[in-house]
């Protein structure tokens, strides 16, 4: 029997950072997160894992726009009545993306340029300030290398990198309601490949792909809650990996192999 | 601003059940689940959460089947040489199933009866007995009204009734690799509405249906692993709701609003 690449976990224990500031742009995260994390009592330990909600990190790096400075183009303007939003939102949407993959009357669901198939390209517009005026948020440029950024800057300073993931809620298509995903990721594996190993009876394993940072970022969801900005950034202690890391963009199916786009 | 139905947990841990026995039908789990409850040294609460891997209800409710019993249909087989799969394993797919939704050589997603869109039905081929012969493990018959029962009974003999929810790993359209989600839940909302509430700044929130079970189902993965049947049964501890319970079914999308089936 070959040995697992992650041994399963005896405990898991995810604490959310108590008291995390409103982050505007330009902000340090690092500094932020290891207040939370002394504020716990706790000590960064290897193979801890800080998860992010997609909107602090979006946040810091300024990724805010204010609606009234988007100027919808013609094939926007015409979505945006087919699925009944904003204009100059849906213009936004179609920026950000490469490809428009569904409508319907209130939804939108496009093919970002990061890979992601989703709604509306993953802009919010909840829990956004709005300087008077409605604002959205898009997503960080390069979520994988933002979140290798902050786990370099936390590794400098609290001389431990913890892995770090940034997730975001996703509907999906057979099922109702969103769950956590993750959009970037660093310093873990974000796909565990067990191809090849086998079970308790010596036959190959099944599922043999695991999307191990979407667990994680799942995870971290039940404990951001949804509805406010109160715990945007959770620890994931307990994990035990040793597959090598890769990044979230690793879960992205390829056009060629994707059944459903 | 409106109360969230779900309090942010501030710390969430997920305990793995050490020394489950191995399952085989008819058995008893309720009394395992106890043991080891007990053997990690705690009590049962309200609103702990056991969340069991599909295949060890599977077991317990004599869902193995021998391959050897089962006789392909002209259609099973034929379609088990396009996908390249075993035509008796084929043939309980389809006996599964109410449609095929997509083929591609080794790969079969279904409608299952139950209305989960997955790939092979479910029927697992892992960690499976065989008694002298290859055997194919089908999903519980109804895991709704399994994890209720199950719930029922370790209620009676505990005096608290935790949530129980039932997980298996699911293949995704647009992302690669599996992650866990709920296929049964009792005493526990799978999906929370928070439609109608405001974020902190008092716009109406966007993602407001969440698939509160699924991300239970994906942070027990976490903690499962999926090698070995070492730890089939997980307790969640520090969930907090106030929504109203509902079953994992409610996640499934009905064909009227599925844009992708």
């Amino acid at each position: 029997m070959v040995e697992p690449t992650s041994r399963p976990a005896a405990r898991l224990e995810i604490f959310a950072l108590p008291d995390f500031p409103l982050v505007e742009a330009g902000d340090d995260l690092a500094g932020p997160i290891l207040d939370g994390v002394a504020r716990l009592g706790l000590v960064l330990a290897p193979q801890d894992v800080v998860v992010l909600a997609q909107k602090v990190v979006s946040k810091a790096e300024g990724r805010l726009v204010r609606l009234a400075d988007v100027v919808p183009s013609a094939r926007a303007t015409a979505l945006a009545q087919e699925v009944r939003k904003d204009a100059r939102l849906v213009e936004l949407i179609l920026a950000e993306s490469v490809r428009v993959v569904r409508t319907r009357p209130d939804v939108l669901i496009v093919e970002h340029r990061l890979g992601l198939v989703m709604a509306n390209a993953g802009i919010d517009q909840s829990n956004i300030r709005h300087d008077g005026g409605e604002a959205a948020l898009l997503l960080p440029l390069d979520p994988d290398a933002s979140a290798g950024r902050l786990r370099a800057d936390i590794g400098r300073r609290a001389g431990v990198a913890p892995a770090v993931v940034i997730n975001d809620s996703f509907g999906r298509p057979w099922r109702r309601g969103t769950t956590g995903i993750a959009i970037g990721a660093a310093g873990l594996p974000s796909m565990i490949d067990r191809r090849g190993e086998t079970d308790l009876f010596g036959r190959t394993l099944r599922a043999t792909m695991i999307a191990h940072a979407d667990e994680i970022a799942a995870s971290a969801s039940l404990v951001m809650g949804q509805s406010t900005e109160a715990t945007p950034v959770v620890l994931v202690r307990g994990l035990q990996w040793t597959a090598p890391d890769n990044p979230a963009a690793t879960l992205i199916r390829t056009p060629e192999e994707d059944l459903f786009r």
